[in-house]
């Protein structure tokens, strides 16, 4: 086994955020133990996605748990309530959550990650939340954040003997463009990633859901190509 | 849909905490949504006397939801550990977390409850820790329920709403024996209940593992009958 200093449980979706993250803890020289939640969300294109990130930047081990969330509903994501699409993402952000919110996922995330991190002696959960641009989302602030890392110092054993891990979320406060800059410089291959919320049965991505047009104008504000795939019916 | 402000979850376990927790949620009368997570311990009997406790106090709804933390392991009722047996209760309290306490279980519990209670507007979620009886369970003290309080307020759109679910300990400050006691005034049949760490294929208590341990002196104290059905060669 190596040395429990640098081991890190990283939450990865299969999404540009989450590579970027598993990118950055391998740039730090941290034993990498990804893991994916299998929630039952409509866009499972992201669990292959996620493998292939995975298999491309590298990991320990790549665990998968499956918590079925659409038997508990209440997002466009987990239940038959339609994906909004075509719309401005700063109007969004202004207009409160969106209804691609799913109830306490993040919560649920890294309760697991949490759970994992002491069984494996990890220091350091690794979450790819961003507060900039999707500041309608409530479990991607930084007081979220620092709310949790309060239950894992007193929810666990590990936090008894005054070991819990630390709860990092290293692009919170970056935007887009920022972070597939910083994800390129890292050697990310973004075309292995996918953030689409509907996409098609091959996986394409549709292009017009608010994660679609977030990572376009992302790309675009980057001033680098978009990788993405998206479907050939795409109309934005 | 009754109105809003008596709707609960109760997260439901199949032990005799839980199910006085339930039966003082309906003696409050408040709508009940019990909440059953399968995990992959290994005292399923555990999930079936869930149910019979479910229809025998009566549930709007119950719900089972499947998270499998004998993936992620590292306590004797979800990994390939013994269930430490004929220990003295307050001993086992003095010396530290015990092997059965599963990493991270009352937060993964508490996640997945809020995120039900939001999806409800459920105004309370309910569940049976105890910090007297299981003090060296961290999960199950006052100050990681005020922490998990905070994550549901701040990671969650009800909270953004100033409208997160109270989570509510009733049974947090007392003994086993006055737990008892207060199910039986509000008709709890404890007959129901199990609360075996490593129960007979039949489900029958082992009678010797911590939690049965307590369970009898519990009974004991209380001065009443246990109705608990052991197994054959239980030899304490």
């Amino acid at each position: 086994m190596a040395t429990v200093v640098d081991r890190a449980i990283i939450l990865l979706s299969g999404g540009l955020d989450s590579a970027t993250v598993l990118a950055i803890a391998r740039e730090e020289g941290l034993e990498r133990h990804a893991l994916t939640l299998s929630y039952g969300q409509r866009h499972i294109a992201e669990l292959e996605a996620a493998r292939r990130v995975a298999a491309a930047i590298g990991v320990e081990r790549h665990l998968e748990l499956a918590v079925d969330l659409s038997r508990i509903g209440g997002s466009a994501l987990t239940a038959d309530i339609p994906v909004p699409r075509d719309r401005d993402p700063v109007a969004v952000s202004e207009a409160g959550v969106p209804i691609t919110y799913v109830p306490a996922r993040n919560t649920v995330m890294l309760s697991l990650a949490v759970a994992w991190a002491e069984v494996l002696r990890a220091r350091v959960v690794l979450i790819g939340v961003n507060a900039l641009d999707y500041s309608g989302y409530p479990d991607c602030r930084p007081e979220f954040v620092a709310a949790f890392q309060e239950v894992a110092r007193l929810g666990t054993k590990a936090g008894l003997e005054g070991d819990e891990p630390r709860i990092r979320a290293p692009l919170i406060e970056m935007t887009k463009p920022e972070i597939i800059r910083r994800g390129l410089e890292l050697g990310v291959d973004y075309g292995l990633t996918t953030s689409c919320y509907d996409p098609a049965p091959d996986g394409a991505a549709c292009g017009s859901c608010d994660s679609c047009s977030l990572r376009r104008r992302g790309f675009e504000a980057a001033g680098v190509p978009d990788p993405t795939r998206y479907a050939a019916q795409a109309t934005w």
